[in-house]
């Protein structure tokens, strides 16, 4: 595969912050030229499907700063540096929507845009939901809404639902039933 | 649905790059109090799952220099400024595989990561594949490669394939038949 690879020549970070870092490489191409590569780098994120026994999702409603509107998604979080992604899923789910669940899932990771970007994405999906102890972030303002799954599906044709994480679960969630 | 909104206090940009722009935003939250916001903002994809009339997929292998490694990916392209996210997928397809397609369906369109970014992805399939004069970009490095529907899926469970956009399409795709 030598004759696609990059041989990175170079890696400089231009800014650090909370959540991104953001460098600009160099990197050699196949046919010997230099090219620059903006890079982001991102501590990754796990989300999960909550399924009730009734076979209803719950979706979460939040403010999306990039896009300034709202986004229906389901529960998710940033991961804390080495964190362990079901963990991480495990503690958004009852922060998030006040339930934590008895089974749970892996349905697969990915990368959300690797043209640019390193986050990677764990997605689970869970069952047999339980009541637990809501701890939300002091600072992040999140309601829960729970509806069956076809609604969901039907959001995401209607354009109502527009996140890339919460679209690829429900369709995998649909598709494995 | 005010007291889930942020208000947008500044904007300032700290980098201009040929891919993404970077941000550093302020913003008022529900309970007045004042964040800031990181945010990358990136022109869009446009991206096709190419379907051969023996249902087969054809994928394309490239570098992704942010994982520093190849991944397999459905043919794809960043948009041009005001380009129609169609033909940005049909001049991808005739770059990357060779083919050009007689029928195109839009699947759905979504944003990759809300939480820092606004790129979207707009996502096609394409029937009635037919040879196309292929004009590959000159520093472009990419080998295109035709396989079963079902192997593609396989590769998804497997880890092989990790490409949100890619993962995303194929499941829409398989779900549908």
């Amino acid at each position: 595969m030598d004759h696609l690879m990059e041989k990175t020549i170079e890696k400089k970070v231009l800014f650090q912050g909370q959540v991104i870092t953001l460098r600009l490489d160099k990197v050699r191409l196949p046919n010997g030229k230099e090219a620059s590569r903006e890079v982001v780098t991102h501590p990754g994120a796990a989300c999960v499907v909550p399924l009730t026994d009734q076979g209803e999702v719950i979706l979460v409603r939040q403010w999306r700063h990039p896009l300034e509107r709202l986004s229906l998604e389901i529960p998710a979080g940033k991961l804390s540096v080495g964190e362990d992604p079901l963990l991480c899923a495990q503690r958004e789910l009852a922060e998030e929507t006040g339930f934590q669940a008895m089974e749970w899932h892996h349905l697969f990771s990915y990368y959300a845009s690797p043209g640019f970007c390193n986050e990677k994405i764990h997605i689970y999906k869970a069952y047999h939901l339980i009541p637990s102890e809501a701890r939300p972030d002091e600072d992040e303002f999140i309601e829960s809404l729970t509806m069956p799954l076809d609604e969901a599906l039907e959001k995401i044709q209607s354009g109502e639902i527009f996140d890339g994480k919460t679209i690829t679960a429900l369709i995998e969630v649909a598709r494995q039933k």
